[in-house]
Parts: C-alpha cells; structure tokens; sequence
C-alpha cells in the first residue's frame, strides 16, 4: 500500500518549474527547482521536467513504481480531457500534449491542469476549504487567478476555460486589460489595479503618505505601501483602498450570484493584508446581496502557501 | 412500469397556478389552471395546489399511486434541500416549507425547485440542450432568469442562490434595478432594458420610427417595436440593437468566463427575434473571448415553450 500513496506533482511556471514528491495528506516530502527557461521549445521544457522527476526520484532512492500518478500544472487554457496546453502567453505554448509526453515517459496515469484550478484544489483538500462542499479560490496577486472546486473535483468548465474570473468584465469598456479586453476584473481588483490607483492618487497628492513612502517614484509603490498607509488612517490611502476593496466585493457578488460556492477563499499576495483586507471587502459585500433572506458564500482567507501548485497538482486524478 | 413514469409538475407563479401530468418523455398529458390570487396566505394557495392535483388525479382516473413523484417550481430563492422557498417576492413568501406541504398531503416523494432552474432543466433534458453535458439558460424577459444544468442536475450553488444571472453587476453603480441594487445586468439586457432604451431614444428623436410605431407615446413601446424597426435598417434602432446585444453578449462573457458551459441557450420573449438577435450577440461576444485559442460556448436558441416549468418540475428528484 505505501507505493500507492506517492504522488509527484510538478508546478510549471514562466520562471521556474518545481517538482514535488507529495503524500496523500498534501505533504510534500521532497522538492526540486529549476528555471523555466520560457523561451525555448516546448519539446526542452518538458525534457526538462522529465529529467527533473527522474532526478527527484534518484535523490530518493524511489523509483516510478513507488509512484500512484504525476500531476502537472501550466498557466493559461488546458484541455483537461487531452491533457494539452490549448494556449499558455507567458511559456508561448500553443497546443502542446503535456500529458501525453509525460506519460510516454513514465508509462503511468498523469494529469494536466490549469495552475490557478490546482492551487484552488490544494486548498480545497487541505487549506481554508477543507470540509467544504464547495470553494472557489480568488488569488489576488499581479493579476487574479481562480479556481472552483465542488465535491473535490475541479469545475474548469465544458472547454476548460472556466473560471477565468480575472477577466469576467467588471466595468464594460473601462481600463485596458493585459488581454486585450476592456474593463476586466482584473484591470481594477489585482495588486496591478490597486498600485495604479496609487500611482494616479501621488500625481494629484505629491506630500501624501503613499508618496512619501515611495520616495515621491511612482515605480516605488506597491500595494503593501497603500495598506500599510490604509491601515494608519491615512485618508487618501483609505479612500483608495476602500474603492479597491469595492471592486473586490463586486466580482464576489458576480460569483455569488452565479455559482454561490459554500466559501469564497481569497489568496495571493495581496491576501496577506488578513483581517484589514477581509473585514472591508465583508462590508462592502453584504449590502450588495441580491437575496437578503438567504444565507450566502462565507468569505474566508487562503491558508495554502507557494507549495499549493506543487500539491495540487499532484492530487489531480 | 406504467405506474412509474408519469409525474406531476405544478408551475407556481405570481399569477397562475398550472398543474400538469407529465410523462418521463416531458410529454403533458393533462393540464389544469388556477389563478393564483398571490395576496392570500401560503396556506391557502398550498391548498389550491393541493386541490389542483387531486382534480388532475380525478379527472385522469388516477390515483396518486400512479404518479412517481410531484415537483414544483416557485419563483425566488429556494432551499432545495429543504425544499422549502426561502424568499418569494411576488408571493410574498418567506421560509415556507412548501416540500413538506405536499408531501404530508400526498406521501410520495416531492421536490421544490427554483422556476428559471427547473425551466433550464427542462430545455437540458428536452429542447436545446438535449444531449448537451452543460447548460445555462439565460431568459431574456421583463427581467432575466438563469438556470445552470449540469449533467442532468441543476447546480443553484451551496446556498441554492446561484443562477441568478439577471443580478450579476455589470455596470457598478449604474442604472438602479428593481431588486435594490445598481447596475445589474437585467436592468440592461432584459426587455425592460431595451425599452427603456427606446423611450429615452424617442425623447430625443420624436420623428423616428420607433416613435412612429408607438404613436409617439413612449408606453407603446414594446421590444419588438424596437428590434423590428432595426431589422428593416433604421438608423437609431439599429443604434439601440447594437449596444443592447453588446450589453447581452458582457453577460454572456461572463458566463463563458466563470463557469464555461457547453451551451447557452437564449430564451425569453426576446429570444423570438431568433437569428437577428443571434447573429447579432455572437458578433459581439466573439472578439470579448477571453482565450481565442480555445474552443468556447455554443450561444443558440431555447426549444422550449411556456410549459418549461411544468416539464421541468417534473423533472425534479
């Protein structure tokens, strides 16, 4: 039985790619990191991964039958059934059959899912989702990555493009999105959307505590700097965040009100503001609900660290 | 066998009250209506529906143990568990155990569900989305209902208050909507969107033919005045078309974007202009795609008549 309880997960980004031996209780007992090395062939970046689960197991004295199944993550679309890439930007990646050359490679049951999907996995097994029905992950980071998960399997959607929640259109032909839409969650609700806002409040405030911060260079702020200035009572800082945490709350009801998961988790890096950040987006979130007499998705923060990737994807089955 | 496929689906709505022998082919063998006189007590109109079904026995020469089982739609939020209707507006019901009701009077399995899901669940198992792994039913009438299928089940989310699509914000703090909030999307793509489109339209331009075929009285005007003005190319209705199916296709994206269904299908009142109003949304959702590499939702049009939320009650289990 002890064989069966492995898993190796490998978490594929556009910087680096980390490889993972993990338990079935979501601990990982040994991991390795190379760099991506996004612009080459996809071909080397996947012989790349293969070397790297080859290494991993050598360190351990394991071989692939100790193994039950590797799970690999990718950003961009996945085509979950086929185990493709459909399109991944940032490792130039059209169409490319992970599973099937990884597969061909190890000769047991492997996995391809999108990154935000697994990370939403991990945290469903064995996070802030533990025990729920249903969650839905909202990263809140350089841009805003989702992942629904109802009964332990991920909800990708019927072409596995489900859950783009950071590009659902927030505000219809508003700021230009790194997509190419317009107006997209994402433009207003990531860490981007938030440092943009400080960015136009200095231009106007040039002795504000934002600026004075970051040394009155725009380049210098970062959505920490506008918080930490929030949480000091600074006014424009407020009113900066209390519109950021507006915007949050809008995408929150768009996800209440259609898919109404038992929990939304809101992770990534702007996440670790906690409670300041939770109790705003909470209050400008109930007010907003369109059946006050129902009870509705408890808002909650991520418990899963940058080892979610790895964990999740070593769970997709 | 006989015995075992038919099914008893009792539409309730603010008006009328419509109790139908079903077959497990979504045929109506019989149907009866009442009106629902919605300012009486709930237990008054749970006897009428009570006493609906019995005379629908009668006058079928059936006995309740002929029937497999009774479902019934309500408008509102329902706890599907429960089967209880937690919130109902227009009925003015608040947490009544309508289930129960119906299964203290008839001793046969009962189910309560949500009327936009249960008519999405009728086009799933017998119109458009006959086949089909998911759909979402958006129906474009004074207001807009939502109903997501998935596998044959409806998915109206932990709390039962998913699919509620005509609430999604789509323009934040924009037009006022009649459930209190602002800026939903059924304040813009309903009928009572596009025909408040057309009133503000003829303020301004009192010879055009919108106004013309509403005899210059702005409470003529109907949807269709508007859409059929566009399909014969004038000028300010074809202004009027454009940015309402522009609106449609925002909630389309947004869809396509959270929860990514094999189909959506149109229905509604509005969902008659059929290809024109079609072709029309599909322009504009397709350059909205978030991911052009990958294959995405089907948009096509409802199958199914005003008996959906009969077949579709039916159907509950």
């Amino acid at each position: 039985m002890k064989n069966q309880q492995k898993y190796i997960g490998v978490d594929l980004g556009g910087t680096n790619i980390t490889a993972g031996i993990v338990t079935h209780c979501g601990e990982i007992l040994h991991k390795l990191t190379i760099s991506t090395k996004a612009y080459r062939k996809s071909d080397e970046i996947i012989a790349d991964i293969i070397m790297l689960i080859n290494k991993l197991l050598d360190k351990n004295g394991m071989d692939i039958s100790d193994i039950k199944s590797i799970g690999a993550d990718s950003p961009g679309a996945i085509d979950v059934n086929k185990g493709e890439v459909i399109f991944a930007g940032n490792l130039n990646w059209i169409h490319i059959p992970l599973k099937d050359e990884l597969q061909k490679a190890f000769s047991i049951s492997c996995f391809v899912g999108n990154d935000a999907n697994v990370a939403a996995l991990a945290e469903a097994l064995f996070g802030a989702g533990k025990g729920k029905k249903s969650i839905l992950l909202m990263t809140l980071g350089t841009g805003i990555g989702g992942g629904y998960i109802k009964d332990g399997r991920i909800q990708a959607g019927f072409h596995g493009v489900g859950a783009e929640i950071g590009h659902f259109i927030l505000f219809p032909e508003g700021r230009e999105c790194t997509c190419g839409n317009k107006g997209c969650f994402e433009a207003y609700a990531s860490a981007t959307g938030i440092i943009n806002m400080g960015k136009d409040a200095i231009k106007e405030n040039p002795d504000c505590m934002i600026a004075k911060r970051a040394f009155n260079n725009p380049s210098n702020i970062t959505a920490k700097i506008i918080i930490d200035s929030a949480k000091e009572n600074d006014k424009i800082a407020l009113k900066i965040f209390g519109d950021y945490t507006r915007y949050i709350a809008y995408g929150i009801i768009n996800i209440i009100n259609l898919i109404n998961p038992e929990v939304i988790i809101i992770g990534g890096g702007i996440s670790r503001a906690g409670d300041f950040l939770l109790d705003s987006i909470k209050t400008q979130v109930t007010p907003r609900i369109f059946c006050k007499q129902a009870p509705y998705s408890d808002i909650i923060l991520s418990k899963m660290g940058n080892e979610a990737g790895i964990i999740g994807a070593a769970m997709l089955s």
